[in-house]
């Protein structure tokens, strides 16, 4: 029974409450400041320039899914959790590559959650998932293997509910705007109906990604190069091509609302090639005949390609390096990318981004938001970027870093050097649509704490620090990504 | 007089006293809770899974040594603050290899210790000394270059007393087990006898710990593989009899107790290389003739040997690379390694353990404890590795990072990818037989005060608080390492 | 409009006040707690060490510059906060190297500071500024479009009076000792008129800086080699006059006050050559034919020969590795250096300071104070380092670690490997001598907090804390830089 400490244990149910207090500082008189922050900004509406949730959903705007397929399965950051504990993704009802059966009873995979409820304590994880089991499904009873059955109940019966169709969700989540991610060969049809659907007044905007498009070392590229060349009618069998076919997509994505573009590379090289190299590298990777490094650095070497598109179409450009994806080969087998297994590493901004900003670091058309999931890059390397060159600004702490501590590291890091001007505002990142009110309160919760303390530190006014929550929390997002 | 900031200087004497509340938050409400919750720890056994005090202290149960050879000279984190204020370690003791005279008077030795106290100041090492000092010693005057015969002579009376004999400590610190460090050379005598004792019912256990077997590099080394060959009887002159007689060995250490074994390499790189290559490089080894990068490749290699070996035998691997040892040439020539001279570097985790966990990672049998000293792995490499794979636990913050501020970065940056289930609970790592309930005291508090926070601030419920408090203190620590 | 959030609004006029308590904690009995350390500490002298105020400032005793060339224009912490939110630096007066006209009233400059104020919230040149900016100049109108002029008109105003003299500011700012940094080939003029004014009783001395002299790679090397040779009457067409000249400049250093030496490369390495090979890179330098990496190794080189002179000499060694100056190119061009495009980069010290530390790191008359921008190495590598080499000494959080909670996380993350007594006490590192005192300032009220926690939680005894509050505002300067 070596997994005992990390089981709940069968005993009373217990309440399932949310403290209105929470993630405020506990020390009184600080928590009373930042209790007026966080009034003050409690009701802005939602801006969410960056996630992962379909456009489908809302253009849809059918039922939401069963708890499981809801809450559990297509979340790695839930599934990655569990899978640590012993269990098999397999029996978290994660689909198999190869069509192998997997768990498809949504109560049994529920169960596992609730089974495994312990071993969320503390994590953002847990934070999200009771905001949601409490006020999207008025669970009053906290996860366990006794009341796994009756809340599974609960959330089946509120799901039923036309206050829970995607579209109420979204007047009642009071988002603004939500952007997706999208790859360049979609043909963004469920953006175009949305902003066409007479009944639909809210904003879902694209976002143009087109890493699938750049990996020259995949399989499916030269396929993905030929749809891309049928799909915007222009020969890619040609360097030129590629990248008149790239502009074209990216027009298309701005005519359909889009405001930026989003680019998760290994590493941050932008070393730039001359342009007949990177032909030669774009024939040989057609050709299915790649020298070593000629994928890195043709990756290289279009990232300063889309910050020269940027300059010119006005999309802002966001990267975020410095993950090992599919780490667990086994894994990435079985189930293929996004499950869990993705490993952040040591990553270079300082000498990696020099290149690009030499180019287009203060062209004023440029914005380049970055992301880091290394967070001793914060003070050391991301601050000093932003806070001398004008087209960096600072990405919200992401992926392994949202969290509350992690959020309150990053203003603790890079405050001092870059300030609040150069950062570009929370991001929710997440394919988990119920989750979004609840990280982007963590945030406004977080920094209102910090705020408080800054303000009780006798670092900035009452009036400034009330400003700044509104920034942070609100204005900060819309400036950087032109919304 | 450069040094003289860092010198007690001669006053009246001050009092030692022990702060009840030490190390608690200062905020009022929140000590109240860490209170409770440290009330709630305090009186748990103490589970020793990894550490360096010998097994013939307690097999022989002699008087303990001199206040010096106690406290002093054998204790590497205070001959290396002592040194760094001038002090030559021959004037502390520490035996030189070519046997050169030492300082060789122990009050001697404890006036240089007194008359550096400033130096401790708000360091780890002054806070178990105190405690010692006041708990098992009675002494209540702090250490000045003054007050230092007074002291001196109240230690040595006070070790008279039968009270501090090895195993009358044993049973005051509330010890339930501790496990020693050996070599796969020790015949484990001394642990035998203890087991064999039946005026002895406490629990002390061998660790498996191969290094000097591995490190082909080592003018020693092919002298212990043919003691090994020896001992087992073993045809240690081909490669696979070498790994049979670590299996072998391996049993043994099982039959003696042993659930873990430990590894220290410098890097942390698990690459496997073909079985016949590293029979090859083990052969070159043998010979003396090793080529560049075989001693480094084999090492990795080993690393996944042993491994696998875990899978079979469930022996629960430890691993801490990234220490550049001896890192004083001058030092390592005149008195050896473990004098205080070694100095962490950066380590990577993300890619060096990713061979290795591809293979064994989520092996039901397999439980790799991973510690460092590069606390920038905490949030990068190291929660993220154990949030996901089954195999993986979070070991303590160890070495330089074994203390309070450190104890208390290490749960904020990890608690939110890792969680608690996937950390492996406190290890003291200590060759101080006497300070091992003062570093588990500290821990305790510090996770007290940490919990009181998570509790405070709605992230944890009360019950849950308390639950999980034990389990820090406590159970993670047996389930981990199967005690 | 994509910077709206960061430009000040027009608006009532807001007051510019002084928080007694700023930066001290904001829980009461803390605060309490820390304002009785600060009170201790606040009125004693300031020692600094290491700065860049010209010399000439105080031996001149002119009236200071009009407020940008005062506050802004040469301040690179300032240009570039303002340069980021899209400002040239053309337009902050910074000089074109080609002579082309910049921005050349002074109130124009000013009013952009003012504009982009919000910018620099809850940074520390913000922090600086407002000092100076109430203490100085008796402004009580916060910065901002509106206000600009009329602060503008009171600064000028104020400047008119005897008491802004630099002289008069040396008394009023408690300056004990002032340390500036100086080329070998500075015939020190202004100090050495200074040491022999009768009506001057403070105390300006030089650093010995030889950078210059030693990157074989610039264009200006050979020139200031001749140079050199020229000022010392020494054949510096050969490496041992090359060295000798060194030596000669550092006596004539010590003789005008020197205490110190500085040095700033791009890495730490101190590999040291035979001295034939630095001999034949000497002359392939002079020669204008060096071979790929000769740069490198002879700087490295020459850390090992200015480490021998201080051994020799006692000019305390102060090692600044780890910033990837001139990161901008078309900055450096326009520009060059110093305009705020310096950026850190990763820095490895462990294996990078073994050479020289293996030669000179145990020599009784060597002290080598290490600073770093890259904060992760205070616990890994710095700390370490410092906590057992007799000459190794922990320079102050420099440059962009220079702020209230970098210097907090320094003392969190060092005290306990290094404890205090291996800490350089602070530097302000300044150009802005008006900022002096409030660097300092900062300094003091951390480490106030920072030790009101450490006694609030047991861990140091009233009197230590007071004691040590005292070693780090004044003791430990003095006695690292043997002043």
């Amino acid at each position: 029974m070596r997994r005992e400490c990390s089981v709940a244990s069968a005993m009373a149910p217990r309440p399932l409450t949310l403290d209105p207090d929470r993630l405020l500082p506990s020390e009184p008189s600080l928590r009373e400041r930042a209790r007026a922050i966080y009034r003050e900004i409690t009701d802005l509406p939602i801006v969410s320039p960056h996630g992962h949730v379909p456009a489908s959903l809302l253009a849809d705007d059918r039922r939401l899914d069963d708890p499981a397929a809801l809450l559990i399965t297509p979340d790695h950051y839930v599934t990655r959790l569990i899978h640590s504990q012993g269990v098999p993704l397999e029996d978290l009802g994660v689909p198999r590559r190869d069509g192998r059966e997997v768990e498809s009873d949504p109560r049994a995979i529920w169960r596992l959650l609730c089974r495994h409820w312990n071993a969320f304590r503390a994590t953002p994880s847990r934070f999200w998932l009771e905001w949601e089991l409490h006020e999207l499904f008025g669970v009053r009873t906290r996860p366990s293997p006794d009341t796994a059955d009756e809340i599974y109940d609960r959330i089946e019966q509120t799901l039923a509910s036309p206050e829970l169709r995607p579209r109420a969700l979204y007047r009642r989540f009071n988002l603004e705007v939500l952007a997706t991610t999208d790859s360049p060969l979609s043909n963004l049809s469920d953006h175009l109906a949305l902003r066409d659907d007479p009944a639909w007044d809210g904003r879902v905007i694209p976002t143009f990604r087109p890493d699938s498009l750049v990996d020259v070392a995949s399989a499916d590229w030269a396929g993905s190069v030929a749809a891309l060349g049928a799909m915007t009618g222009t020969d890619t069998t040609h360097f030129s091509g590629y990248l008149e076919a790239l502009r074209s997509r990216r027009a298309a994505f701005a005519d359909a609302g889009a405001t930026a573009t989003d680019h998760g590379p290994r590493r941050a090289d932008t070393t730039r090639l001359e342009t007949a190299e990177a032909a030669t590298i774009y024939g040989r990777a057609l050709a299915g005949k790649l020298d070593v490094g000629d994928s890195a650095a043709f990756g290289a070497h279009m990232l300063d390609e889309f910050a020269r598109m940027s300059c010119d179409d006005g999309l802002v450009m966001q990267l975020h390096p410095g993950v090992h994806r599919n780490h667990d080969a086994g894994t990435a087998t079985a189930f293929g990318p996004d499950v869990g297994a993705d490993i952040p590493a040591p990553t270079d901004y300082t000498n990696a981004l020099q290149p690009l900003l030499n180019r287009y670091g203060s062209h004023p058309n440029f914005t380049l938001v970055v992301f880091t999931t290394d967070e001793t890059t914060f003070s050391r390397e991301l601050a000093p970027l932003a806070g001398y060159y004008p087209a960096v600004r600072l990405g919200a702490p992401w992926w392994f870093l949202d969290a509350p501590d992690a959020l309150r590291r990053f203003r603790e890091a890079t405050t001092d050097t870059a300030g609040f001007a150069n950062t570009a505002g929370f991001v929710d990142d997440t394919r988990a649509y119920c989750s979004i009110p609840a990280r982007h309160d963590v945030a406004r919760r977080i920094d209102s704490g910090y705020l408080a303390r800054l303000a009780a530190e006798g670092r900035l006014d009452e009036d400034e620090v009330l400003d700044t929550a509104v920034d942070l929390a609100y204005r900060l997002a819309k400036a950087t990504f032109r919304l």
